[in-house]
């Protein structure tokens, strides 16, 4: 996706470690028009296998999310971190690595979020060791619901998550795909 | 805002203690068409004051301050609780109490994404206490930036966040306005 790309190319910075930093316009300001297209290009993507639910994990999923479950016209859930005092007793929840805070995180989806009869598309800001998206996909499994397809805004090859991910045996799409980052320098695919 | 209203209504819960549950369309999982109309509906009371941002928190407040900013034709930006890697030295950071995880939560905006030049519109999903809307608006002080309004999906008007905020000069503007809620019972201005 052409304006994604110039705007990784512009704004984004490698921070080293493999994070690339886009603050300025995914994970901390968000911008709104890109948002729109990035939403409208993963619909696009997708909507040829009908998911019912968008499914996204907090905090910078979010907003990619929202916008393609706008032009899917399917409601968004989001994994909470933390279960707060709103949720039911009964869960589904994953642990894992969190890559840009340290440490791990969980994933905890409210169990009558997601039916046996949805159809769900994973959306996440980014696909980089694909832990997080496949934790998301095995509470799809522990659902009993169908999962669809993966989508991500930006998706660092290096780090091998299409790998892990490709036994689901669902598309994966990725708006931008960073292959390599070096010193100042980010290539694109 | 009557869409809203009536899914209050019909899908909120009273969780005793002030608490309200809207996890079915806000708090975990998100109706997108909902959103669509509440940005839309936020924008137009404040677009003639001219924002050039939307400021909110995370995690809830990201779904209707991006809606807002598209129809806004603003970039958003949302406090964060932790201060990720990928965040630079210089930040704003307030400290709040946390209604419905308990505890206190950080609210940490990185010093580079609001300018003096700013024209800062406030979304939140919930107006209760103001005490979170409140730190945001000393962010926005703190930045040299102006607020320009202050924008709630859902105000809890028995918890005297407006009275809070009301010193701040600004105007302030809720979607649905809950009165009280006792036993089963949403009562909604």
């Amino acid at each position: 996706m052409k304006e994604l790309k110039e705007k990784i190319l512009k704004e984004g910075k490698n921070l080293g470690g493999g994070i690339l930093m886009v603050n300025t316009f995914l994970n901390h300001q968000i911008d709104s028009h890109l948002m729109v297209i990035v939403g409208r290009e993963i619909a696009d993507r997708f909507w040829h296998y009908h998911p019912t639910k968008v499914l996204t994990a907090e905090i910078s999923g979010i907003a990619p999310a929202v916008q393609a479950g706008v032009f899917l016209d399917a409601p968004v859930v989001f994994a909470r971190r933390v279960k707060s005092i709103t949720m039911p007793d009964e869960i589904y929840i994953r642990t894992v690595p969190s890559h840009t805070k340290g440490g791990t995180a969980d994933l905890i989806v409210a169990a009558d979020m997601i039916s046996p009869q949805d159809r769900v598309l994973i959306v996440d800001d980014f696909l980089a060791t694909g832990k997080t998206i496949e934790a998301l996909a095995s509470i799809v499994e522990e659902a009993g619901a169908e999962l669809v397809g993966i989508g991500a805004v930006i998706e660092k090859s290096f780090e091998g998550g299409r790998e892990r991910l490709t036994p689901l045996g669902v598309p994966i799409e990725a708006l931008a795909i960073v292959e390599k980052m070096e010193g100042d320098q980010i290539v694109l695919r």
